[in-house]
């Protein structure tokens, strides 16, 4: 069967919003085997509207549809699918009700617009919305069936989540598709695809399917399988001894599953043993302690860090001797292990991870071009640095730095932990 | 007249990969005054792109298409497109000689797949892509036009920059647009729109549009004007006398224009009197580091901080006494204060801003709730603080301390200077 996407505003069109539904829903649609053919982004009028579902319905069985279903009257996605779907706006009590008290309970006075919600076309299906007063409306066409929405994404999400996806699988009944991610950094698309091409085309011959998906300093690996009746657990399992061969191939650079987040992984790994971590950042400015403590408890293993942008900083916060700046530059691997012992030495941590570098775009030098970074690592056991050249642009250049120390840390904990 | 943009790639359509692409051409076609008819996101197969194209050139005069057009087998953009248009592939020197070099300065070696990235359709105008391999391809077909791209957002805006959007004006002569974006912070839409209704009437009496982008903590208000010919300068001179009204009636909150950081606009304040910055971070984690840090330059103004996250850091990196942190607790005034001193200090600043709060989701008190934060701001002339109850969401609370932590900085050098 064949999905299609109806997005409906102007926001989107003129690049005031960036339409992150979709993803969202066509991610939702490929986990429960549901193939999604199109994603269209209309303009907010009857016409764009009434055009774009008869195109979708002579391709696609079911229509999901966002945006349109606001209070004010530029609003016209109801009025038109009533049209559509020839039949009238009647009121609904139950909703009503619901509208009422979700103005009470936030203390706003209610107006007539915002009643008018409850005013539903009498063939849909109310799918309510419990964290909002647009509710979602699911309509059946002989075989085929179109569920509007609001477009405010967690509310979208919510509808979708408690009634859309339950009645898309009992209606349609989709194969069942299992997929496993498999997440790593520190190593290029070509260079595990090179190294893995027997283990690709095993896997690919199997009937299972493969997606790298390459952002900054990572790789996603993305494992797809289609199973027959009853043969679930059998492709879950054959799915997760390819898996193993890639952990095995890669035992450095894979470091997690799913939506897991690489600095959580390493403070998961710190509190199993009580373990706490501290950074001392010039480069990555704070980017690394950022992605500690973006984690709930990370309170736990973070003690602090310190971001020391200027020489003075280096030496009065951290204790970085100044002679060693002035022999060897600030970026250099004596300044990035003092900086790191230092860390761990000030905050009282475990382990400290330091960073000095050129992130560019100015500031590079002959024998330190923009994209230097060195990385210390300071543990019990003492302390390391590691060189790295990286490219020409800022951002990409404090977020694989950041990565990279914190993978080599992640690293070095098991390392500790298992020799 | 009117575009569409016809996104060709199946990782969009499971969900892998948000568009971000389509909002960005949409903003670039609107601003040159452009109207974006339709997005379509299709899978990557001969058949539903010619569907696409055909169906797009019957409502719309110009056809901006992406993805597609990689080394790879699965990639049949490039064959297609020469199909529509019915011409030959034939293989292009100059690009070819641009691929080998591409190849060459990198040191990786070219496959022949990469070579055959040359051959483009003979009919189509080259637009040279100079940050990749696949070029852009320009094809007319009597008044219409279409330019395919590659995905890749950086190489597709590259295109559109270097050639794209100037080939469109050229061809399509659109009605000039004129748009001025204001930046505020701390203060939300509708508080905005209360204050501002005479404003905003008379704005739209003469024809002026109006938008609120809010993002948390932010709003952005977009104007747009439709001048006549000849017009221009006078509109945008009445649009000029609108936002001083603005700035008026908003001088604390109004920051910065169009694409302004508000990191970037008070370093640049600090840099006109060779003033610079620390940060003593405790709840916004790294954040307000890194988004002084993000922006090149940044070195100039900004000399370090500290993020410390456990009470022994407050007392060792910042010199907090333990006895307030015992008496009043970590998130307090006394502490916050003690923290923004201790920073000025420490790092030699002219000016320090602290934060200590409960970012959630857990740890909140009876007395200290989730969302509480005290920010501190260290001057030349003492220490203050403020006390900020903000909502339940941990990234949330964190982005909007660290902006209302900027702000007040903002605000506090300005009044500094102008007193």
């Amino acid at each position: 069967m064949l999905a299609e996407i109806i997005t409906i505003g102007d926001e989107i069109l003129i690049g005031q919003t960036v339409d992150t539904n979709s993803a969202w829903m066509g991610e939702q649609l490929h986990l429960i085997g549901v193939k999604l053919n199109r994603v269209i982004t209309i303009s907010d009028t009857r016409e764009a509207i009434l055009e774009a579902i008869d195109e979708s319905f002579s391709r696609a069985d079911l229509i999901l549809m966002t945006g349109g279903l606001g209070p004010t009257k530029d609003d016209v996605t109801k009025e038109t699918l009533a049209e559509y779907f020839d039949t009238k706006l009647k009121r609904n009590q139950e909703v009503l009700d619901r509208i009422e008290s979700y103005f009470e309970s936030r203390g706003f006075p209610i107006l007539e617009t915002n009643r008018q919600q409850a005013d539903l076309p009498a063939a849909a299906e109310v799918m309510l919305n419990m964290r909002g007063t647009a509710m979602g409306m699911w309509f059946q066409k002989g075989k085929k069936a179109l569920l509007s929405m609001p477009g405010v994404p967690y509310e979208m999400k919510g509808i979708m989540r408690d009634h859309g996806l339950y009645r898309i699988k009992t209606m349609f009944e989709p194969n069942t598709i299992i997929h496993k991610t498999v997440l790593t950094q520190g190593v290029g698309e070509s260079f595990i695809a090179d190294k893995m091409t027997d283990w690709e085309n095993r896997l690919r011959a199997e009937g299972l399917a493969l997606a790298y998906l390459p952002s900054p300093g990572m790789v996603k690996l993305r494992l797809t399988g289609y199973p027959l009746n009853g043969e679930s657990d059998v492709v879950a399992q054959r799915m997760e001894n390819y898996i193993d061969e890639l952990k095995e191939a890669f035992p450095a650079n894979v470091y997690g599953r799913e939506r897991d987040k690489l600095a959580q992984v390493v403070g998961e790994l710190m509190m199993l043993e009580g373990e706490t971590v501290a950074t001392a950042e010039s480069c990555t400015g704070g980017t690394i302690a950022q992605m500690f403590t973006e984690n709930p408890g990370s309170s736990n293993y973070f003690l602090g860090g310190a971001v020391t942008y200027s020489n003075q900083a280096k030496v009065e916060i951290l204790g970085v001797n100044p002679e060693m700046i002035e022999k060897h530059g600030a970026v250099s691997e004596e300044v990035v292990k003092e900086m790191a012992a230092g860390a761990r030495q000030k905050f009282g941590a475990t382990y400290a991870i330091a960073t000095s570098g050129v992130a560019g775009p100015d500031g590079g030098t002959e024998t330190k071009p923009v994209g230097t970074v060195w990385i210390g690592l300071a543990t019990p056991d003492g302390v390391q640095a590691q060189k790295w050249i990286l490219g020409r642009s800022r951002s990409r250049n404090i977020t694989v730095s950041a990565q990279t120390a914190l993978n080599w840390l992640r690293n070095e904990i098991i390392k500790r932990r298992f020799e």
